[in-house]
């Protein structure tokens, strides 16, 4: 259920089924798919399938899908037309990696730590407790070696990656209990998926997985005394501050987290150089986009949450984050040494965090304290 | 001469003359601007020259000029070529902007702020005193509605405005003399340009104005006691740290300067749907690309100045910073008084710094303090 829990918390559970079946074989690809399309020649143009695992423009995540989709079918002229699937139109969410595996689908838009069952490596390149920022994500992926590990890790599935979005800091969570020093953890029943959840639960929490549509009664009932979600934007939308009373930062467990897009490759092989460059571009230009637009969102969701819903701010105590951050070090270490692809990448992006930290910590992070008067 | 010292602050100044006379009438355009390419008709191709204010292959400023007119030129398969000219090539760096207003050349490559003499408020869309990060600067114009400002500021010189690159926070700066309370800012002798310059005045220093190819020197002999440049990639490919003894951070005055590209706005209405949105994406691509490259090169020279060069890291005093902070506020008002776009403009970055400050206050920088274990 994990996988499961972990997407199901970026999808507005409850109004979407995450059940759906596949539409079926008869949506099976009828594109040609070989390169066909010179710049300066008549052809027909090349029509791909965007499988991806959000509801139908779901906010932020859905509509990046669509406006990346889109991007490629304008800057190529509508020589490469790509046609964006919600979850379970064509296949059910979590398998949009099997299918654009397998070439049913030439594209899919989703987070790379959904296949961690499959491809245990994957979930580094969506974030890490206590690791690397938006900023820093990118730089590790386009200027630190972390997209050649990517693709690497990714091309005995036949599929090429590509960066195409990024949440930003989120939030730790909502809490029906007072957070006030380590042993308030303990025995704190607390939904949490994915590396995140190993790490609360190392601490002392017991860790709930269950799927986003649970959340809501589970909070209010007692079933569970807090849940993670993302950020204001999203999770004004999703109302949970109806259900908990204090919302706890920062969200140490999702520091960056980046969405991805996928390719077949031989799909993406097909593909002439120009077409070739304008996905690449397209896939950059929607990273931005969508980190921006987040930043912007949340914004004026925070002030909503606060000012119109009473919403309680609260900061983690100083012990509970040096707790999980050594309980964070230890999980990565572990997960890291049960699987060399896995080990390799860490290790990666290890290194590049150690760097850019101090590099941080005499710029990004000596600027924003000082701006604060601190 | 202060815009001269703004743009030799970011020229290998000695090494290239930013005095250089544009190469004249002959070498005016002679490509054909019309809508000529439709996307799968045999066309000749449209021949763009971009203009910069940078010398021929400056680290990551003349590089991402470059790699922005191969970017063009690839996605759109050669149907728009885009060949660069370094600073006087064409034309000297500071006719960079005239000279695609009038469409001698049809985009350039800068920094706006050099353009503040002609058109005072574009000097916000490159930076402001301890104003907005990289990723703060990018949602803004993206989607807080500073790139909509950027276009009504630029239209009136027939030129629309792109964001091309991002340096993120920069140092504060190289001095030979401590700093240790606002007294030690009295009389001291800085080379500081721009609106900076103008805050450390307000503040006590005296600002002394001079090309890039003086500093050296002007250190060495005492003329002068400090100076700002960039942030450790440039300044370690400067040698400053053989003539100063501290490197002080953070930089205050530019804690995230934007990149710009700026294209004649007939040529641009003149592209076909396609190769327009091929332009927008490709900008949208090297600002991305250059905030990551930055961020991934200051950590290793970082490494180098500290290590084997043993440069003295400083962190500015709190009492120091607070002035700065103050003076910052004082000097941005009253350019903004001065001038009724400048005005709107800093209205409506102002009004985005206070919500994302709030945002950013529980999410980014609570994280990066967590994180370093604060």
């Amino acid at each position: 259920m994990q996988k499961l829990a972990n997407l199901s918390k970026l999808a507005l559970a409850g109004l979407f089924s995450l059940s759906l079946v596949a539409c079926g074989g008869s949506n099976e690809s009828k594109t040609n798919e070989t390169a066909q399309a010179a710049p300066a020649a008549k052809v027909e143009p090349i029509e791909w399938k965007m499988v991806t695992t959000w509801p139908k423009n779901f906010p932020a995540l859905g509509t990046g899908a669509e406006k990346l989709a889109t991007s490629i079918t304008e800057m190529s002229g509508g020589r490469l037309k790509v046609k964006v699937y919600a979850a379970g139109e064509l296949v059910p969410a979590l398998e949009a990696f099997d299918a654009v595996s397998r070439g049913t689908a030439q594209m899919g838009h989703a987070a790379a730590y959904y296949w961690k069952g499959k491809v245990p490596a994957a979930q580094f390149f969506t974030t890490t407790p206590f690791g690397l920022t938006a900023q820093e994500m990118n730089s590790w992926l386009y200027s630190g070696g972390g997209m050649e590990l990517w693709e690497e890790i990714y091309a005995p599935f036949n599929i090429v990656p590509m960066a195409a979005g990024n949440t930003g800091v989120q939030m730790g969570g909502w809490f029906n209990k007072e957070i006030n020093s380590v042993a308030d953890l303990d025995g704190l029943k607390m939904r949490m998926p994915g590396l995140g959840g190993e790490v609360i639960a190392k601490a002392g929490a017991t860790v709930v997985n269950m799927p986003g549509s649970e959340i809501f009664t589970a909070l209010q009932t007692g079933a569970i005394d807090a849940t993670e979600w993302v950020g204001p934007y999203n999770d004004l939308a999703f109302g949970i501050y109806k259900a908990a009373k204090y919302y706890y930062f920062p969200g140490w467990q999702e520091p960056g987290s980046a969405v991805e897009t996928f390719i077949n490759k031989d799909a993406f092989a097909a593909l002439p150089k120009d077409l070739q460059q304008i996905v690449r571009a397209a896939a950059r230009q929607a990273n931005a986009d969508m980190l921006d637009e987040f930043t912007a969102l949340n914004n004026s969701a925070l002030e909503t949450l606060v000012n119109e819903h009473h919403v309680q701010l609260k900061r983690f105590p100083n012990d509970v984050l040096a707790e999980l951050r050594t309980a964070s070090d230890e999980v990565m270490a572990e997960v890291a040494a049960n699987d060399p692809a896995s080990q390799k990448v860490y290790d990666s992006m290890k290194a590049f965090k150690e760097k850019v930290m101090k590099w941080h910590e005499i710029s990004e992070r000596a600027f924003i304290n000082a701006r604060a008067g601190e």
